[in-house]
């Protein structure tokens, strides 16, 4: 059925996404089909990040998908990044366009203009907004999730008076939002860091990042933070009038995360039967699998109940086909838990409960238990996913002193190197390999301001 | 300040969009900038129609932006509409493409390729999909919510295993989810009926409609509902295995609404003051507005008080700025009611309420019932825009008999005729006035399943 993680862990992954029905190629090459059982994982992922990114101030808006090329250009280094991927509109109605018009690779660009029209003063500062959008970049190897040539992301824009409040809320996003996100609700450990001059975003001063780890001991970037100095300001004359009655310009900031993050879930995560979700973004927390005709009476007052004590139930009512099949499928699925309802369980007064995210370990429970057991194994199962996966990450991270040594960690997992052992020139060398220094972090952790700080560590990793 | 409605309608509706800060052009010809207000009322009205359409049983997914332009050839009739409309993209990735791709006017032809695939026997039938995305359709002369090149909207698409099957869902999305949302959330009365052939989606069997009637009497078509037929079935080869063994077409349906509505919402709330907005769609039900400084610790407190009961508030705490220019702001942006808290009110122990959709009216309510006295007007309020423009729809109704009555009657509003009286012929040569058929109902106000049937209405006005 499913290739297994060991043997062949691309394919494992394709499999997965196939046969738990998440997503498929679309007909554009490098496009994606994201079926109903991955949009509501994708659903509930959104609605815990938006919540929180309107905690922090920010509102929602929409700015259009086709921007002039023009507009690009105003940028050197943005453009210089992005041009190689962009998607251009030629024709229209009928008709040449005078200018093409790209496809958004991402919003900087037309958000900058806007900007620019709608601050005047210091008052009208920070000015925080979001938007949920999908966005093109023409991908060389394109992967579901991972790098669609279309995907779907929300990317925050924000202009500031001082570089100081600029920062302050780019890391307010990428620790009160992303990180939050992503551990408290994916269930996904993340180093947080910040990135090299090298991988930085195109057209930032500071590009912040949370890094997972796959089941192959890859690096996945998550989501990023940037603080874009007065870059955007100036090539878009985002500037206002301060307090004190001068002429100055903004700082900005952007901040993305995608539906990548949706890869990211199923590569921590899963394992050799298939998919295993979070509770917290799980379209379906709870089967109740009906074993026979009999028990489906049984079956929709468990799962009324589970409904009423907030728990997102489906009923599997086909008892006509295969029951072992059917128990595969939400296994692949990776649906946290099943109730088996049986005649038998019934006499007895209980049913089998099936934990997916603890090996599958059954019990049977009194059905006057049953509401109370499930929540409270849903709650437990998703503490139980992140201290897994956050085990497994912390296992398969060596320390290391040289580049060579770097080198042979990262064939399995990640190493950490003193960044001084490593340089620039170390990042080209590490690079030959196909390795890159994903993050730094200063020794206590917390994230280096500058470019040239001594003393950081980085974290080392092949990466998707 | 704004443009009175009598004295220039288009450029009333322009300014109400500017000032009260629902949008802008965007900068490629007739795309749009949602801005964080407008966005707010449609995340609401989004909210609304979403939870309606996930009540009929249909799970959203998502499906890509861009369509191999041999896909829309498949159906005949599809691509002849909206060929003329289509964006292409000819180049990615710095190269001209093999197959150009054009940007989804609409997206039928996509999702027909993978209803085809996932659609293998009757037990998978029906299949009801749903997506929220962008579309792109190029258009000669745009409009701020009316009609850009590119909005946003929901298209749902489904497959059936009968006409009758399809016929009954798409009548239950017409009127359990559209006519719901529109009448109950946003207010609007529309009249339901079916299209002629003339007016039909491009590529339909039948098209039915919502039609609300804007503050100059025209018609704007809020919502369709199609049924496909077996049209795009047969174009992209869906269909299933009966219960009896034999292979079947699939009958499909597709319907869709987008921001229109919330240039319907402005049209037909709207007055020489400003936005209306409902209450069950603003961003923001209620403003608390501080005189004097010394009334902040107050506000802050009636606000709090406000949210505790569910009330979505803001404290305009400017109390720096002039007080008439504040309130003249709150009116414009159509927040249905004001608390106006100075020191005056507070030492007789009450506040000014002001209700935007009651002319403004404006009493002095104790402040212990302040949350019970603006909850209970924010329904009362909401149901009297109702009502409010129910009448004013059925005053700017005539019923008439010939053509040139029906000309004469909407110049200023819509007609009623018998469409025994006007035919395929008489709606060409209404056409030549500016005016067409909105739709066609039976005398009873149900909706007619066939072309030929006699003894029809028809709705007929000039429209957006």
């Amino acid at each position: 059925m499913l290739a297994s993680q060991v043997t062949d862990y691309p394919r494992w992954f394709q499999d997965v996404i196939a046969k738990a029905e998440l997503a498929e190629n679309g007909p554009v090459r490098g496009t994606m089909v994201v079926r109903p059982y991955g949009y509501g994982i994708w659903e509930l992922l959104q609605e815990a990040m938006n919540r929180r990114i309107k905690a922090t101030g920010a509102s929602n808006a929409y700015f259009p998908l086709l921007i002039p090329e023009s507009y690009l250009q105003r940028e050197a280094e943005h453009v210089e990044g992005f041009s190689p991927e962009l998607a251009v509109v030629t024709h229209a109605g009928g008709k040449q366009l005078e200018e093409p018009a790209v496809i958004r690779p991402t919003s900087e660009t037309v958000i900058g203009e806007y900007l620019a029209k709608w601050i005047q003063s210091y008052r009208d500062l920070p000015l925080l907004l979001n938007q949920w959008a999908n966005v093109v970049r023409w991908e060389l190897r394109p992967r579901l999730f991972l790098r669609t040539t279309e995907f779907l992301w929300q990317e925050g824009h924000t202009a500031h008076v001082s570089a100081e409040d600029a920062r302050a809320y780019a890391t307010r996003i990428l620790y009160d939002v992303y990180r939050e996100v992503m551990v408290d609700v994916l269930a996904i450990p993340v180093v947080v860091g910040r990135k090299t001059r090298r991988e930085r975003f195109a057209g930032a001063i500071n590009t912040m990042t949370l890094e997972a780890m796959t089941g192959d001991g890859k690096a996945l970037q998550m989501g990023t933070s940037h603080e874009l100095g007065q870059n955007f300001a100036r090539a878009f004359d985002i500037s206002y009038l301060s307090r004190e009655g001068r002429r100055e310009l903004a700082w900005t900031t952007s901040w993305g995360s995608s539906t990548r993050m949706v890869g990211g879930l199923i590569m921590v995560h899963g394992d050799d039967n298939g998919l295993r979700v979070p509770p917290a973004v799980a379209p379906v927390q709870v089967v109740v699998l009906v074993v026979k005709d009999e028990a489906i009476t049984a079956a929709h007052a468990i799962a009324d109940d589970l409904t009423a004590a907030g728990v997102r139930v489906t009923v599997d009512a086909r008892a006509d086909q295969p029951f072992g099949r059917r128990a595969v499928n939400w296994e692949l699925k990776g649906v946290p838990i099943r109730v088996e309802v049986g005649p038998r369980d019934l006499a007895a007064g209980t049913a089998t409960v099936v934990r997916r995210l603890r090996d599958s370990a059954k019990s049977a429970v009194n059905l006057t238990d049953l509401t109370s057991t499930v929540g409270a194994a849903l709650d437990a199962d998703q503490a139980h996913l992140l201290s897994e996966a956050t085990a497994k990450q912390s296992a398969r991270i060596t320390a290391v002193s040289t580049i060579d040594e770097a080198i042979e960690a990262a064939a399995s997992g990640w190493a950490t190197i003193p960044y001084d052992a490593v340089g620039e020139e170390g990042e080209d060398s590490l690079a030959e390999s196909g390795i890159t220094v994903r993050c730094l972090q200063r020794p206590d952790g917390t994230l280096p301001t500058e470019d040239n700080e001594q003393g950081l560590t980085a974290y080392v990793a092949r990466s998707y």
